[in-house]
């Protein structure tokens, strides 16, 4: 969900900024020998108006470790709005966001084992590390790890990672997964951030049959609700958007309509475990009261500059536990994809062409998105 | 530690103002039948100033299940100034402040089985309960429990309880403890708040032979160590304060002096549990970083209108419980004082008079105290 790891990353990111252009120069000086670097048509951000448009640009020709994906669906996260516009950090332009990416496999790497020609492939919020050996089974917490776009990269000739609203796609083999045959394209791109993201807290801190909440019901919340009740558990659903809760029902939760804090105090102490997938601060306390003595109440949202109130007499009285959780591992997307894929758990999308994506930004943070905006490449 | 529960709570004080005002009216309208009002000599606040002059106030008859204390010692605790100075919610006035109290037994009432004339006890946060029955073992999570000092209290011929800086105190029999004879009169006060407070997180969290932060090295810091150290942690304490050094490393711990954050980032994931004293807003990111992932950072200082900032990117990346503690059940805290005396575990005290309250103060504020300020009743 997040591509800027930590405030060092930030401080990297803007020392790199220099060498991203000097090295940006358009020749593959650090891909394979003699390989053409790869030729893409994208959607891009060039400033922090929140505007895309139409970029051509060079990836890296396909390295030994790498594969080459045609991008037959790409989604949109809410995080592409937050980096794009600047929220989490300075950013450097033009950037390609997206990091919920599937397609088909077209060329691999000669050292690349765990995937052939004309596999099925999914790419999510992490694309290398510089040190693989070291990233361990949760590589979204390895200080080496290269996230999907924006991320310093000076293996790519624009000098960052450039993202998923694309039509061709170069990455390390150990950052794409299979995506399972049950799963159509535009069902499996949503799976790549806001399914994993949902779903490895929930493996971490849920049980079958607890009562969980889930609140802001979006991209995010709405996998969340699926994955859950898929898991066992009863679910019920905080909105503040009328229109959601039919849906909400015939996922199989309940609902509640959140006016105000007056709205969750029936629920005080009534749930073992709460996701809030809100992309903005807002005011924990009602909802964290929700959940009962040394449950655990888990941001998997982000806010701009990842800036949250809290409120510690509330910690104290509830005794409740705080906590975030990031994306998940690779291991566990490629469990969670196949999860999904088992259980019948699918997200909700509305398909778009390259000319809607700005429109489909505002309707995202306007929280018209019912659930996921799914992106055709082939319209770019 | 904290006075005021929940918003709830301030909403009820704010209610009950007038209310108290009215009650307050000198007679014992709630006491035993015709037994006279305690007279009493204390030390209270006025206004917001922070400043606290004599008062000559009544405190009601010993009730049915109440004990009499004649005050033997009176400690100053960080909330006692947060509370008198509004920092918390608006108070009402004359209040006396002071929630560790200690001193010998001179009445009981008819009802009372736990006490008996003569007996050392002891009273923390909390004074009593308007419906004991459903208080638990965890009384300060009871939404009828009585604090100690500024809540409203129509028993009380002020309308509010009134606090520990004063010779006699009154107080349901439950919500008092036997202080165990190994301790002094001036060792055990600073044990009835600053003692508990630490303790029960400390037991919650805690495991022998972990490694332990200690983060704010005042009257709850040192006994925090103190108690973590005799429980079996290898202890590591962060003050800000260069001449606490010394003291520290002779209890036993660590010590690390904080100019900046660079001093915390060695420690990154290297400590089971932390507990924060700290009593104002402060930056807990780096702290926060020392944490090893699914450990637990606690917060028992509690901040001006318990408004603290997190950052949910760290708390992902870290993937630390962020919680908070407030003090501890009655039955934990009579366990916490047989520990301590048992153990060795002794405040650093320094003993003041009642003219000398308004510059302790002014030193707790300033990080002066150390560690604890225990008050001579006598002196009043």
């Amino acid at each position: 969900m997040s591509e800027i790891e930590n405030k060092e990353r930030r401080e990297f990111l803007a020392k790199a900024a220099v060498a991203g252009v000097a090295i940006g120069a358009g020749t593959n000086i650090f891909g394979a020998a003699n390989k053409p670097n790869i030729a893409c048509k994208g959607w891009a951000a060039f400033d922090e108006s929140g505007e895309l448009r139409p970029w051509r640009f060079e990836r890296r020709a396909v390295g030994d470790d790498d594969i080459l994906i045609e991008v037959m669906a790409t989604s949109i996260c809410h995080s592409d709005i937050h980096t794009e516009l600047g929220h989490w950090g300075k950013q450097i332009y033009p950037q390609v966001p997206g990091h919920e990416i599937v397609g088909l496999v077209r060329e691999v790497g000669k050292n690349v084992k765990n995937f052939k020609i004309g596999d099925r492939a999914g790419v999510g919020c992490m694309v290398d590390n510089t040190d693989i050996a070291t990233a361990g089974s949760e590589e979204q917490y390895s200080p080496n790890t290269i996230f999907t776009y924006g991320h310093p990269y000076p293996k790519e000739p624009t000098g960052i990672s450039q993202g998923g609203y694309s039509d061709y796609f170069v990455v390390n083999s150990h950052f794409a997964i299979h995506i399972p045959n049950e799963l159509s394209w535009d069902e499996a791109a949503p799976l790549m951030c806001a399914g994993i993201t949902t779903y490895s807290p929930i493996m971490k801190y849920m049980k079958k049959g607890d009562n969980v909440a889930i609140i802001g019901i979006g991209g995010l919340g709405h996998l969340g609700i699926k994955i859950a009740i898929a898991k066992g558990a009863e679910v019920t659903a905080f909105t503040t958007t009328k229109s959601k809760i039919k849906d909400i029902k015939s996922w199989g939760a309940k609902a509640v309509l959140v006016k105000s804090s007056d709205d969750l105090a029936p629920f005080r102490a009534k749930f073992d475990f709460a996701l809030s997938t809100i992309p903005y601060e807002f005011e924990m306390e009602p909802y964290i009261a929700m959940v009962k003595p040394f449950g655990n109440f888990t941001l998997v949202g982000m806010p701009i500059n990842f800036s949250q109130k809290t409120q510690t007499l509330n910690l104290a009285s509830t005794k409740v536990n705080l906590n975030a959780s990031l994306i998940g591992g690779m291991k566990e997307t490629a469990e969670m994809a196949e999860f999904c894929a088992k259980a019948g758990v699918r997200p909700n999308i509305v398909k778009i062409t390259g000319e809607q994506i700005n429109q489909a930004w505002r309707d995202v943070v306007a929280k018209r998105a019912r659930y996921r905006f799914v992106i055709d490449p082939k319209s770019f």
